[in-house]
């Protein structure tokens, strides 16, 4: 099942993606059952929105093998990786499939990062990995947009990923994915600039909700990024990028 | 005016708190304007809540030039400091004035950091130091509580700061308060560990809204912590600390 957020006539709902594009419209957000309204659209009718609305977007750094390899000596490396390194997004930069990256003045260098989203079902705390999959919602694509200049002059990456519209999400969730061993991509223009597998992941999913909660409780519509793999590179304004994840769909935006 | 937020027969609500400790339940959040609903309450009959319901609390670090010194050597302080180093505290950490901050299992060292905190009253983006006033609901206490050993060991602060309950604020927003020469305080179990004054605040508050806004909207409710002044230092189970600020009440929290 695909879940999409969407705008029409004013009003945000959450509804049921199908296969021929009709949205079929639910009652309310999707995390403790699914209620029809009955009401349809099609989807070239309505605005697509990111298909969740986080409190906060909960951040794995460097989770990729082939990433790492390209990082070094360009951010700080000393970095110990027994256990994922985290960082939150929070909910002003989360932006929809379609929606506009702004290109912040306070930076010169603003960087694409396809990733893997995970959806969380319900309140999780201490939830351990052999569960996890009880508290999960679906799997969606996500743009980890970074001001690589602030990143790296700051140390902190807090400020260079919270930036508004720094986190597009989407296009919709999908709730029959397994997430080992799928393609992922980004493309800047039709370039293919990223081009991994999942299974490239250092920090398995399971794994990651297990070490999340074991301090923080996640609530329903939160979303734990997974990390990026190699290829990660500058965009321009006016430019298109693309991450698609096998399975998930293609999220565009724009850069403006 | 003192704002608070407080739980009486399972509701929670906004109020103003009087010099008697009577509180005039409000209609709704007090930022468009303040209306009062008639019911009246005594402090002693409710349970305080934290003051404000927060989408993100961005926090400065390395904000006190006496805290600078003591951490020389101790922490990365290879970070410019021409600009504000910020980070995030989500939702999930907020708790009020009386609540208890839990030990996570996960950490060895869990410190106190008092923190003067600003309340936002509306939607902010690109606002001027001239004018951030404007969007100031009022001040509050903070502790920035900090699982110290993972901030070493990860170099991001994120997790370490973010865990559940690693944010106490109030007791109160007091909405005419003026933020500089302050004398701020940490107590614990009555001893005094940090005894600093506002004055030493490197970046102020007018210009650390202009910072932030420049790149991140904050909305209604919205809390900007300004930083740490000199004396932090380890808690323990059972511990009771204050964060105490002139004009600004004291925040007392139990270490469970």
């Amino acid at each position: 099942m695909r879940i999409v957020r969407a705008l029409s006539g004013g009003e945000a709902f959450f509804g049921i993606l199908k296969e021929d594009d009709r949205i079929e419209r639910l009652e309310k957000a999707p995390f403790d059952e699914i209620v029809k309204d009955g009401r349809e659209y099609l989807l070239d009718e309505v605005t697509l929105l990111a298909p969740t609305e986080p409190t906060k977007v909960v951040c794995v750094g460097k989770n990729y093998f082939d990433h790492c390899e390209e990082l070094k000596g360009e951010l700080r490396d000393d970095i110990k990786l027994e256990t994922p390194i985290l960082f939150i997004k929070p909910s002003n930069a989360v932006i929809g499939h379609g929606q506009v990256i702004e290109y912040p003045c306070v930076s010169e260098r603003v960087d694409y990062e396809a990733e893997l989203a995970i959806v969380i079902s319900k309140k999780a705390k201490s939830v351990l990995a052999c569960d996890a999959d009880k508290y999960i919602l679906g799997y969606t694509c996500l743009n980890d947009v970074t001001a690589r200049d602030i990143q790296k002059r700051e140390g902190q990456w807090s400020r260079a990923k919270s930036m508004d519209t720094f986190c597009p999400i989407g296009p919709y969730i999908e709730t029959e994915f397994s997430p080992d061993g799928k393609r992922i991509l980004a493309r800047l223009n039709d370039e293919i600039k990223q081009d991994s597998n999942t299974s490239l992941m250092m920090h398995k999913c399971a794994d990651i909700i297990e070490f999340i909660t074991s301090s923080m409780t996640l609530f329903p519509g939160d979303v734990i990024a997974t990390g990026t793999p190699a290829g990660i590179g500058e965009m321009h304004k006016g430019d298109i990028v693309e991450i698609e994840i096998e399975g998930l769909g293609v999220l565009k935006n724009t850069v403006g």
